[in-house]
């Protein structure tokens, strides 16, 4: 098989056209449905014109850009992301899979190489749940697997509903729910996306072969409810301490943590926020009240079920030891994805065959490709290194670690 | 002895006119050397003209109103309490001692009665260290105990320094640090106050003797530092997590203090703020600062060193096992006071002459009595009952309560 290369002098025009648009003074930002995420599709679709490829949008506005392969009537061959950020974040998270996606059909136009089945690069809407409270958003909408009271979520930042939103970047609320996606009519989804962690850059790899997708559990509006109370006057019997209650959770999760990862349990679990009233805390005050978030994640569904019994039974326990009321709040999530074992293969062929130094290993972060693998698509991902991580304007992508990457892609893509 | 009754329609009309005085909107604010507790120090003056008490100021404010006893030149005899209160506070936390002495001196010039020795009621500033950060600082400035670099002090809601408060007090910063107060002089000194806890309250008594004033050992501005990194991506062992870190911290502490207080140690342990950063927290986020309080009191000198030794400690396994940087800041606090035996023999045989059910008990919250005992000053103190705790506009002490507690101490003022 020879596969022409991607077109990397598009891609670099690309990363910079996307990070003119998206600059707010301090980072990227491209909120779901929103300025920001539109410019960055308008963009891709501008492209996409130029490349004379096909152009269709969902009706949650997914968008996408299709090079006709020799046989129009085989399972389409797709990759893509998503093409939003953080507020504040970086140029790379996302758009490098969709960049990658149009670099690699550029190359194609260029050597007027035709795909053996039509590859089509997705443009994903609204992945990251930092703007809706919903994971997966775009690309669960476009198997049909997003209620029709998924318009009425407030949009973080805006307080303003989903629908607002969709309608204001064209979209027809009436239409929305509809699948445009049919998983059989699917032979392959890769996705390409900066890595998030800092494996690749500790171990001197390019790019990484992914082989699951940590699922998470996530209680983001937890509150622990004491009572403040004189810090002296009070004995320790007479208590209701909301930060003893909640250190003691995290504390007890924290052994748990350590306990199943020597049993070699893939888990990660985080604290991001913990925090007193400002208005009322004080340090000669015991604290009425705590609010905290929980962040649990694993590839294996097991654990996060026994995790969340484990914060249950914690809870339990420590609101009676402590006489505090602990709410947890609503459970969001989503589920763990493995890649598939072929694509996995072709991905590490590839790699042996251009010389490329890679590793497989877990994407702790979610992606879009979590929804194609539960959906029964044969589902892959390229990892490629990054330094200082994501969801930050310091994340840094070597355009020379990019190539490589959409060279492992091209050749997947090219397999019908 | 046959010793007249308080005046107790005095104490009433005083305690409403400082009510009317304080009421901020929420509850009662006399700031620390500002408008709030200069009218409760014109309003003690005024009262005292109107008894024919002798009047005196020192260099940091203290007021001094005295009941000429029969041998002037006696060791005068004390009482009093400070006049300040916290930012929406309630009307008794400190005030009622004051009221108590002067309700005390009005029944004795009503009888005509002349007291062994001098009795002085003391008026003492700034004893909430909310306003300034120093513990007892009007109590311990009239033994010449504060040194003229507290003149440096910044309040803490108008940032600006105890020179100036104290000169649009009427004071002069030049004359500040003098002693006022010789400890030879002072026979003994009581102070009334309410209980800040929940102790007389669920044991149904309307007073108590207390035994000794805790000290306390603080760090008002304790930081943890770590990195912000990806919940999901980043493993345990690369993380810096100062949730982790500060709630490993809280355990560790809470650990000790139950297995201290086991051992029938005198001992309370408070974190009363616990903060991630509001700009910065969030549920995918590895939390990469904490900022909390730690609030440690006893009875007991020894103990508060072994606490700070053991604070000292963990910070430093945790900050390693962790990766995080722990900086507990500057070390604040007060040091431990027992109280006189005889002074407490004294109210316990009063209590026992009038029929009054009170129990001995430690003091938890700091009283200016402290400076008093450190001084050598044979010291006592008399609790009186008190609903919804202290430092909220719902502390709630009864008139009845305030009348038994303020007989003991009319007993105990005139004794020589």
């Amino acid at each position: 098989m020879n596969v022409p290369p991607p077109d990397l002098a598009l891609a670099a025009a690309l990363f910079a056209q996307l990070r003119r648009d998206g600059h707010d003074g301090v980072g990227i930002t491209r909120d779901a449905y929103g300025l920001g995420e539109q410019r960055a599709h308008d963009e891709a679709e501008r492209l996409a014109r130029a490349l004379d490829l096909e152009i269709a949008h969902d009706a949650a506005l997914n968008l996408y850009l299709t090079l006709p392969g020799r046989d129009r009537r085989a399972p389409r061959v797709m990759t893509g992301s998503h093409l939003d950020s953080v507020p504040a974040g970086g140029n790379y998270d996302g758009a490098a899979g969709v960049v990658a996606g149009l670099a690699v059909l550029a190359g194609w136009r260029a050597a007027g190489f035709v795909p053996p089945a039509d590859v089509t690069v997705m443009a994903v809407r609204a992945e990251e749940s930092t703007w809706f409270p919903y994971s997966y958003l775009g690309s669960k909408a476009a198997f049909g697997l997003v209620g029709r009271d998924a318009l009425q979520l407030r949009r973080a930042d805006t307080g303003r509903p989903l629908a607002e939103h969709l309608a204001e970047c064209g979209g027809d609320p009436a239409a929305f729910g509809a699948a445009w996606l049919d998983p059989a009519r699917i032979a392959r989804f890769v996705e390409l996306h900066i890595e998030q962690g800092p494996v690749l850059v500790d171990e001197a790899l390019p790019v990484g072969i992914v082989t699951g997708i940590r699922g998470s559990l996530r209680y983001r509006d937890a509150r622990v409810l004491g009572s403040y109370a004189h810090s002296g006057a009070v004995p320790r019997a007479g208590r209701r301490d909301a930060v003893r209650a909640a250190a003691l959770l995290v504390a007890a999760l924290d052994d748990d943590w350590e306990r199943l990862e020597a049993q070699g349990r893939d888990l990660v679990v985080t604290f991001g926020k913990f925090s007193t009233d400002p208005a009322q805390h004080a340090f000669s005050k015991v604290a009425g009240e705590v609010d905290l978030c929980v962040d649990v994640r694993s590839q294996d569904r097991a654990m996060l079920d026994e995790v969340d019994a484990l914060l249950d039974a914690h809870a339990r326990r420590l609101a009676q030891a402590t006489g505090t009321r602990i709410e947890l709040g609503p459970r969001t999530g989503s589920e763990p994805a493995l890649m598939d074992a072929g694509v996995q293969e072709a991905l590490a062929a590839a790699a042996a065959r251009h010389g490329i130094a890679a590793r497989r290993m877990a994407s702790g972060a979610g992606h879009d490709a979590a929804v194609f693998a539960q959906r029964g698509v044969p589902t892959g991902m390229v990892f490629v290194r990054n330094d200082h991580g994501s969801h930050n304007p310091d994340e840094h992508m070597d355009m020379d670690d990019f190539a490589l990457g959409t060279r492992l892609l091209a050749d997947v893509l090219a397999t019908p």
